[in-house]
């Protein structure tokens, strides 16, 4: 089990990220990204997948086209964990 | 350009495809594919990301763990053309 972060926690995995917005209501954070094409939408969906599963931990997304729309939470949390800022970094260094 | 399928093509188009369900409000079809984990989640979506390339035709997808909900429409044709009806079949072959 991991557990859920404290407004302070999260206010400082926020600021360690870059662009990713949380919802209050879902207790989780997305980031909509945007490529050229499918092509290079899916070449980051690829990286962002074997991210994931050497984490051991996914994402929840979606593609159309060259737009990739990227939601992390923790479902045994019930909210945001260190696991979730810590995937977020990963995808941010992939993006970089 | 390509034309959206009259109610017959759509019909005849649909019978030939496996458990893929018509959105008239959308129209667009819609199928949930369950798969063990992850990993077999996003070799599915590695194979319908080739095929779709190959099509030059791109699906609305989203996944989460070992579900992998695909959306086929033609943006172009204002609803179902031939070009979904033939990528529908070319994933009914992956997961055949």
């Amino acid at each position: 089990m991991v557990d859920r972060l404290g407004e302070n926690e999260r206010e400082k995995g926020l600021g360690e990220l870059n662009g990713w917005v949380y919802d209050a209501a879902t207790g989780a954070i997305s980031h909509v990204f945007k490529f050229k094409n499918f092509s290079e939408a899916f070449g980051f969906m690829s990286r962002v997948a074997l991210a994931a599963e050497q984490a051991g931990h996914h994402p929840d997304w979606s593609n159309s086209y060259n737009s990739v729309t990227v939601t992390l939470t923790t479902h045994d949390a019930g909210g945001l964990s260190a696991r979730d800022i810590s995937l977020a970094k990963a995808i941010d260094a992939i993006v970089a």
